[in-house]
């Protein structure tokens, strides 16, 4: 089965804890660490100069997030970054907010330049706008209603020989040749902070024991979105913060069963 | 019907969506973007000298607090003060713990001297050290419960031609002239952190879509209060924790019947 | 009865609501801030230099926390430290992930010379590696399960004049003379980040109000694993979101009887 492969990668990281490094923004830590514990992963938080290279050295994917970015915690990326890919250990990037101000951008697209990226996850617009190319955005959440998200998708990949995942309504997970549609998810997850960010460090957990990037991705996304069917199926009638802890919930308790059952994505080649 | 503008208040922050941009402190950073998000508001979270001005810029409001602050933080805040300044962006203060260390009490006067704010928000401790009247303070959460708190808010007021709320057991909000007095909410609110700076942040998102101040601040206490009676309601029994979630799932669903029932405040002019 | 000295220090910390004064990792902020809340103390969070010493001095217990450490924080913890030692208040150490990376050790040795220690709290792996034994760790959780944990903690406390308290699947509290060994708790702690990071601040909420830190540090754990229990007892079939907030619940809840019935610890003098 098709769906096989999810299962199985999830299995892996319940199995192997994945140490997940995560460099992120203050408003998610707390949740981010979390989440990555519900699903199965380690996660460490270091941003000091003086160690993310050695952390990064020992886990087994980094999370970049830009999400409340300063010149310092740029530079501790970079770091990570350089020596994660010495390495050959994933980095996973997410370029939040990218277009909402010049400063973003400029460091979204430096970091691209600087580290070799494994997977880069956002919204249209903030993909767009780390590519050089024109979409509209406002603040750090909108911007993935219009426009040929797909064909920005494939693009992005090629010109930047990296996995590219653009998270909306459908999500779009491709490396250019291979390339899943996935329409699991809930409108939710769009209440509550982090959820974004959070499925950007699942993807770090997931390219963690799994080595084709783009089949590690994909697998996060639906198992994510999965649960948080689940989740809303659950809470949604009670609220965000319910839904919110529900998810923690079913993050841990998803199920091969859960994803033969409802896992929902397409496939094509190119 | 006097409650009517609370409703059409709260009706604005869920169709037009403020975005909110919070300079804040890392205990709340998460709690305040969920609470913004359940009231309606889009959150922005941005600490950079490098993007500040930026991110002010195309914000509806933005909110400052003090409850971690640092001297890059501080430089950070008037950075974004001044540039809401210069396109009539409403600027909220939150002087967390003023009186606590001469560190903080110097930061708030700092702060009030050099932005121009529109509404200040905190207990009255915290506002009789930033108006440098004498008040006893213990922490960061005490001096509620003495002294004629409704003199101190309008002369704070009148001094620094500012919007002042003064949150306890009852509230006051004044802009000099018209005075609220509000005496929604729940104990339970102090048993939670952060709820005084998300609602201070409620303020900001109400604060950009009603232009007059005072009644955007005394909007935002009943509607903040009533949620957290219904919140208190439904879970008191079962804990601080159980509270704290239940209070984001009544943000989200607090409604123009709720108001009209349980709103509790009085007006006068002066 | 031996318990009872448990429960008065509970008491005295919900009676007299310790300030407690934590400079702590970005992860946990909130977490640590709403647990103690939840126990009856009363946290502040400060971090700066130009104030940490002034805020320090009116606390009732100072918590030192190296989860993610930079170099700016970590003088700032050693001038809070030091006006600590110069007034007498109780500093708690959690060295989270000393080992992981040289940074770490090194600044979690430095911590232990530059300041007068009351307690520290850790795994086995990184109280080894303050301590300068060979160990094995891996990222910031793990490294509880082998070696002589009670010998480690007994050499630790002599050498450093300090109280130890090494948690895991029986925790060890010891000043070298008096060791407790403490068997409450449950492993969905494990599935909650900063859990430890809390206890560690908790125990600083208990140094407050009982000046014999031993006593203080296993009352601490008694409490903290009691209200574990309980939690588990009634969200484990939930998951670990609800566990998470059923454990606030909890904290706030405990009660003398709890400890009487649930308590499981053995003392013995050396």
């Amino acid at each position: 089965m098709e769906l096989n492969f999810i299962s199985e990668a999830l299995e892996k990281v319940r199995v192997q804890n994945p140490l997940v490094h995560n460099i992120t923004n203050v408003v998610v830590t707390n949740w981010t660490a979390n989440g990555l514990l519900a699903i199965g992963a380690s996660p460490v938080m270091a941003y000091a100069a003086e160690e993310v290279a050695d952390m990064a050295g020992i886990s087994s994917a980094l999370v970049l997030n830009i999400g409340t970015l300063n010149p310092v915690t740029v530079d501790a990326m970079i770091l990570a970054g350089k020596a994660a890919n010495k390495q050959g250990i994933p980095v996973i990037f997410d370029p939040v907010g990218a277009g909402a101000t010049s400063y973003r951008t400029e460091t979204a697209q430096r970091i691209m330049r600087e580290v070799k990226l494994s997977v880069i996850r956002g919204n249209a617009a903030e993909i767009a706008n780390v590519a050089g190319e024109a979409w509209e955005i406002k603040g750090v959440d909108a911007g993935n209603a219009n426009g040929d998200v797909m064909k920005l998708a494939i693009s992005t990949s090629k010109k930047h020989k990296i996995t590219v995942v653009i998270t909306g309504k459908t999500d779009v997970v491709t490396d250019g040749e291979t390339t899943y549609t996935i329409s699991n998810g809930d409108p939710l997850l769009t209440k509550v902070t982090g959820t974004g960010c959070l499925l950007t460090s699942v993807i770090g957990a997931f390219a963690g024991v799994e080595k084709n990037a783009v089949k590690a991705a994909a697998a996060a996304l639906v198992v994510y979105g999965v649960a948080a069917e689940k989740a809303a199926h659950l809470a949604a009638d009670r609220g965000p913060g319910s839904f919110q802890i529900e998810f923690l919930n079913q993050l841990s308790k998803v199920s091969a069963d859960d994803i033969q059952e409802a896992g929902s994505f397409s496939k094509r080649q190119s």
